[in-house]
């Protein structure tokens, strides 16, 4: 018996070039789509996702186990896969079922682990279109990005004016702002300082737990925001008596709560992918697009050359990681090069995260503009 | 020739119970003054301090380098000295002279490491009151405390009602927020799994550098805002070309300062008194003071129980560790009890640490106050 698996491949041109040098040799993406591709060949919307989330945003007949955006997308839903054909692909240099520094490389026949090529989400992005490219869609319908996936999508659209109809960015930004790069050092410090990284060289039974561990607490810690955790956990403390009388055991519910984080995510991602996409996250500026600016415009130099016939933007207002202005920005500049564009400010509790959790809210948001296209 | 020091040492009482099980042998106190007190004695100002400054916050003839609030006490300055005699005392549990986990337990001739009894805020605000008691003072003018320094003052007014005529209380809270203690949880987890630590067992040779420097780092972040870092560092590189061509090396500006203020702390801080400290600032409740309440009383249930004539309570609205809500929580508290009080809420773009760097808009609302008294 194997287990339900509704991920597709599709093989990459090779050599796939780097924006960053290097390339790529027999490169895959793996993607899952919903629904069927119209006649016009012109209902289409891809997904990119943010940094850990795979292909499987939704369940299906191949696949029937919940995805990560399970109440958003099928049919009659949200994003009504009766109406709409939806890809949602596996980023470039991730590990579910893309290439990436977990990856064989076929040069060498050894994995890749650090001596993957330097990664950025534009890379991740022109993959993408690759694929949208391979199944014979000239024009998205709806390009949607959430966090990463945003970014990623802000650079697919740099490099492929034209090639999108209508735009949806959840909850991200134009270029990483000081504290969320400082908050992604932090996390790449502790998995690099990990004795088990080994310098990428670790293996299931020297892994590096205990980095990993630390990156996920933190990333739990501003995905959400502080004012939910009030309500939430206050002080309450764990049922159970504190273990073997350790003043420094887990004992308020909030610890167990990341503690429970960690555990599911520290053995479903890898390190070096980690590491790789959080980087990516750092270095992107759509401002490097701006056109004449040799790589060092401003965001809204850049945006200005972004054509598209209609956007929706979306943020949160206690989001502490990709705070609300820069969701402004997105939709100030998107305006300027002629979009019609719906901002919608949402004050779900639930900061960076809300999308994946507040769907009422979003769904509403998302639901309401693809009525309109 | 020995390096100038200004500090003074007061035996607290011997055995000194701790509140949570345990007693100290021969503990004592590292303090220092400036001022003279008046033969009223009735112009004591005592200053608790945050988690990791000693009791240098200002210079002297004694010990001319320059203290930690260098620039708010001293003669003629917003904390006046030639009107005041103000004492700051190194908290109990810290390394900066006063007995903590670092300090050799007198029953067993070794340093106590993790077998220091459990600390608590109360502690410290206890030992404290003992010094001020050991100092001839009957009643403090005011009793000033910063940051944790002012979880220890209040728990310093719990157990001695009527002990204090003004209370200053800047950037703190009455008792700890889930947002907060994850973020100081991590820290500990940071510490305590480097393979250094050894279960507090380290020694200079080998010294848990990795885990205090990512627990000062998260500190850092945390500390500032958000909004001052993008006007600061903005997406700004460092000078040099990137080291060893290595894509995970510091290359932002952001990156370094981080780096550069971890670098100060990890060896100037033992790690043992970190770890104690700051789980007593998660521990902390006023609420368990509230008469009647069994120990789960609401903060106003205990704070409408300390009366003061005056207080002054002050908060930074970019303040993400001890948001501003939990300011006017202690002034709304502190009011229902009878005292007059003030609450003044800055917009200072440093976050929590602003009361160390924005001193002009934290000096003009102290001197106001202390003018008023």
């Amino acid at each position: 018996m194997t287990l339900a698996d509704a991920r597709r491949y599709f093989a990459l041109p090779s050599p796939f070039a780097m924006r960053r040098g290097g390339a790529l040799i027999g490169a895959q993406l793996a993607y899952e789509t919903w629904g069927a591709l119209n006649a016009a060949r012109d209902n289409a919307i891809l997904i990119l996702t943010g940094l850990s989330p795979g292909a499987h945003a939704a369940s299906s007949a191949d696949d029937p186990t919940p995805g990560w955006w399970e109440d958003m997308l099928g049919p009659g839903k949200y994003i009504d896969t009766q109406r709409w054909f939806v890809i949602c692909v596996n980023s470039l240099g991730s590990c579910k079922g893309s290439t990436g520094p977990a990856s064989m490389d076929p040069l060498t026949g050894k994995v890749y682990r650090l001596d993957f090529p330097e990664l950025t989400l534009e890379d991740v992005g022109h993959a993408a279109f690759e694929l949208v490219r391979g199944l014979g869609i000239e024009r998205l319908a709806c390009l949607l990005g959430n966090s990463m996936g945003g970014m990623s999508a802000l650079g697919y659209l740099a490099l492929h004016p034209g090639s999108v109809r209508a735009h949806i960015s959840v909850s991200t930004a134009a270029h990483a702002q000081p504290f969320a790069i400082a908050i992604r050092s932090l996390q790449r410090e502790a998995i690099r300082l990990d004795p088990n990284f080994n310098q990428g060289a670790y293996d299931d039974a020297h892994y590096p737990e205990t980095g990993m561990s630390i990156a996920r607490k933190l990333g739990v810690i501003t995905y959400r925001s502080a004012m939910e955790w009030v309500g939430r956990f206050a002080r309450i403390r764990l049922d159970h008596e504190r273990q073997d009388d350790d003043p420094f055991a887990a004992e308020f519910q909030v610890e167990s709560y990341l503690e429970g984080h960690a555990r599911r995510f520290v053995r479903s991602f890898d390190p070096n992918c980690y590491l790789y996409l959080s980087r990516a996250s750092d270095w992107f500026d759509i401002g490097e697009h701006a056109p004449d600016a040799r790589g060092h415009g401003s965001v809204a130099d850049a945006l200005r050359h972004i054509p598209l016939e209609h956007a929706l933007v979306i943020g949160v207002s206690t989001d502490i990681l990709f705070p609300l202005s820069q969701q402004e920005e997105i939709a100030d500049g998107l305006r300027t090069a002629g979009a019609s564009v719906d901002f919608v400010a949402l004050d779900s509790p639930q900061g960076h995260d809300a999308f994946l959790v507040d769907i009422p809210r979003f769904g509403a948001a998302i639901a309401g503009f693809l009525a309109k296209l």
